[in-house]
């Protein structure tokens, strides 16, 4: 039961400290968020989940991690500098800007004017200035996306490790891109973090590895939360694709603010690794790409028995981490009535994305015995390395409920008066609010099982 | 036994797949390095276990990770606006330009000549615009530290956690110095990821809270390979100190390059939420903080019975993830003379460090069924979740075995002709070369011994 309101979900969030607007104490900066404490976490398990599933768990993927400041030649070859462009009007009214793809009448939407400018191009890469020098000759792009440096680093990849097609490069990571209007708190942003996968293939194999990831993609999304039949599949028109696709298929999820992208599989064909390398004309290149006289590498496949050079195509699956994040955070929102007639807010996450594992709760606070049983409890749960255990020692057990309820928190544990008696202590499941009564000794394999 | 050059370092990162130099098929970007596939999970584990011992295994520490973009007003009141500059002279014969503090003689080290400018002050922070408008009024600096977003958010974090002091916010990400001359591979560079802890503590605490912190932080580079003895404790001069701080620390290790900081513990005093705070002059503020008419926030504590506000000071043990792994790389490397006369190169990562925990080799490239058994086995190693578990399918079986030493790989585990008949593999150890034929089944027994 997802959230009813945006407005809902973002007073949640900075309530119990998943995200705060970021330097709110000046008034913030439009289109940018921090990731609180349990934010933090929230986050770190969905990148870890999706980083197991790409890398990790399979043989023919390997990781990378590269630098956000990017030399414009790379930006240039890629088609960024020319297209990587969003329309812009002013309103001569009141002089705002907006983006005229995204205004659903012909008047500003801050002052009601018809008066606005015919759209003109708007080229929504960050620039900064690189090097003691300031006089424009020596800059660099903050990446607008992690793809273009997965192309950029082909060779070093399969030279370090020897891949042979199909094989494909993951990384996370920020990228940011200069919204005209941001807005839907996280959903479009200047400053955002990506999981992208570029995967390689034979040309000729392309459709066929675009339907096998797409359906890839949806089973892991349902792993984390957001079943199928929540996500609608857009095959988007031949006229929408951007400049380097041959087809994508855009993954599409029912946010507070309306049915939007929440991840694109793209068929990208040669066109990247086309653009890249040296030697383009020996090639038989199928896209069509910009001359490329500055790149000092051949960035090809080479067959070992007929000796020719292949141009890999690439199947992208390209999600957003905050997209996903407040996807995840928007499908776990409950709200509950209680039998008493009052309500509860709880966020049913999947266990192994909750910030919080497991809170250790002494019933009295500062009670000595308590106390050091539930500190030892929590550093024996600790070191399971199933992710954060916290010793919540504040002493309103009712209270950290509701707080764990709203954070997610799988298990509460209490240590009460009768621990020091029978060595048993109080499980109470988030989800049923079901207690039981259990042995101090098997609290570790329950917690365990309770989190596969 | 560290290694005898950076050179054989970088060599060894880029044969295996570390660290690459970025862009480098368009002729790199000075200063900026991309991490490969073995590099980046490297520095994943490095940063979990500073994360793990930072904030999962205590109870006094929130985490945070905040955005790189950041309004100018926060960097204005903490004074790096007017502070944050090195010393830039130019060549008047060669027109290149160098920090002057950097320079042995004053030489131009381009191209010899003495004919230097005087210093004058560059202020290292990137700026870009930000929005829609053009004109330099709406611009955004990447930040130069991750604290600054830490202090702003102090207020958000209190209030969503019940914290009281003493209480840490730990944070690891990005961040950008426009540096006059970046050098020495991973060590000075112009983009590069921090692990930074603001500890809160009461007035007049923060000296005893600067030791605590300063032995733990020399506790924990010992766990990840660097033993004390290794590592050199600067104290800082006073005339050496930054603008914020009353005394800091530098744990300094023996690079290389030559001997430099590796993390800085400062006590930075109540200079940070000093200069955030709204109301500074009710807050009897320590340090000399520039006057703060922007803020809309109190950032201090308030005593529960005297109802009394204090502004924290804070402790701040600071380290460089890219120079964490570049002095975890150094350690690790050692060249080891074999009885047959050869030599070998072996990275000795401790086991929780190594990129890859555990190679699952079949001895015949492609045979059905030591493939078979290698992908089950390393399906079944993978999902103990202790990192990431690779199958070769190679089939020379020396060549991985070298691969492996350089890659660090605590174990090698070889199927063979022997498997089908007995369900036996050889295990390989990394340190010793020693290998052994144990069953099947034991293997994930003896796999998590090995990484304890």
């Amino acid at each position: 039961m997802p959230a009813k309101s945006m407005e809902d979900l973002k007073a949640l969030c900075k309530r119990r400290g998943f995200i705060y607007q970021t330097n709110e104490i000046y008034g913030g900066l439009q289109g940018l968020f921090d990731y609180g404490p349990l934010g933090v976490e929230l986050k770190n398990n969905l990148k870890l989940a999706w980083w197991r599933s790409m890398v990790h768990e399979r043989d023919d993927v390997e990781g990378l991690d590269a630098a956000i400041l990017t030399n414009p030649n790379v930006l240039k070859q890629s088609g960024h500098e020319d297209t990587f462009i969003d329309p812009l009007v002013d309103c001569r009214s009141c002089n705002s800007r907006w983006r005229a793809d995204h205004l659903k009448k012909s008047t500003c939407p801050s002052c009601g004017s018809k008066d606005l400018t015919e759209p003109r191009p708007f080229n929504t890469m960050f620039k900064t200035n690189v090097g003691p020098i300031e006089d424009g000759t020596s800059f660099a792009y903050l990446r607008p996306e992690t793809a273009q440096q997965t192309f950029t680093n082909f060779k070093n990849i399969v030279d370090s490790t020897s891949k042979s097609l199909p094989f494909g490069i993951a990384q996370i990571g920020k990228a940011f891109r200069n919204e005209i209007t941001p807005r839907n708190f996280i959903f479009r942003v200047r400053e955002f973090e990506q999981m992208e996968l570029e995967f390689f293939v034979e040309p000729g194999t392309d459709e066929e590895w675009h339907q096998i990831w797409l359906q890839e993609r949806l089973n892991w999304w349902s792993k984390q939360g957001i079943p199928e039949k929540k996500l609608d599949v857009y095959d988007v028109p031949r006229k929408e694709l951007a400049h380097y696709s041959k087809s994508t298929i855009d993954i599409m999820y029912k946010f507070p603010h309306g049915t939007e992208e929440l991840e694109g599989v793209a068929n990208r064909t040669d066109f990247d690794l086309g653009s890249h390398t040296k030697n383009q004309s020996e090639l038989n290149i199928a896209a069509k790409v910009i001359k490329n006289s500055s790149s000092n590498a051949k960035l090809a496949i080479q067959d070992r028995e007929t000796k020719s050079w292949t141009v890999p195509y690439v199947i992208e699956p390209a999600a957003g981490v905050d997209r996903g994040v407040l996807a995840v955070l928007n499908e776990a929102y409950t709200v509950q009535k209680l039998k008493d007639g009052k309500e509860r807010i709880v966020l049913s996450f999947k266990p192994h994305l909750s910030p919080i594992k497991a809170a250790v709760i002494p019933l009295k606070k500062n009670d000595k015995e308590m106390v050091e049983t539930a500190s030892s409890l929590k550093k024996k749960l600790q070191n399971l390395n199933l992710g954060r255990v916290l010793l919540e020692n504040s002493g309103n057990i009712g209270k950290n409920y509701r707080r764990h309820d709203e954070a997610g928190t799988p298990v509460c544990i209490t240590v009460d008066f009768q621990t020091s008696e029978d060595k048993t202590v109080t499980i109470r499941e988030r989800d049923s609010m079901e207690q039981e009564r259990i042995h101090l000794k098997e609290v570790p394999d329950h917690l365990k099982e309770k989190l596969k």
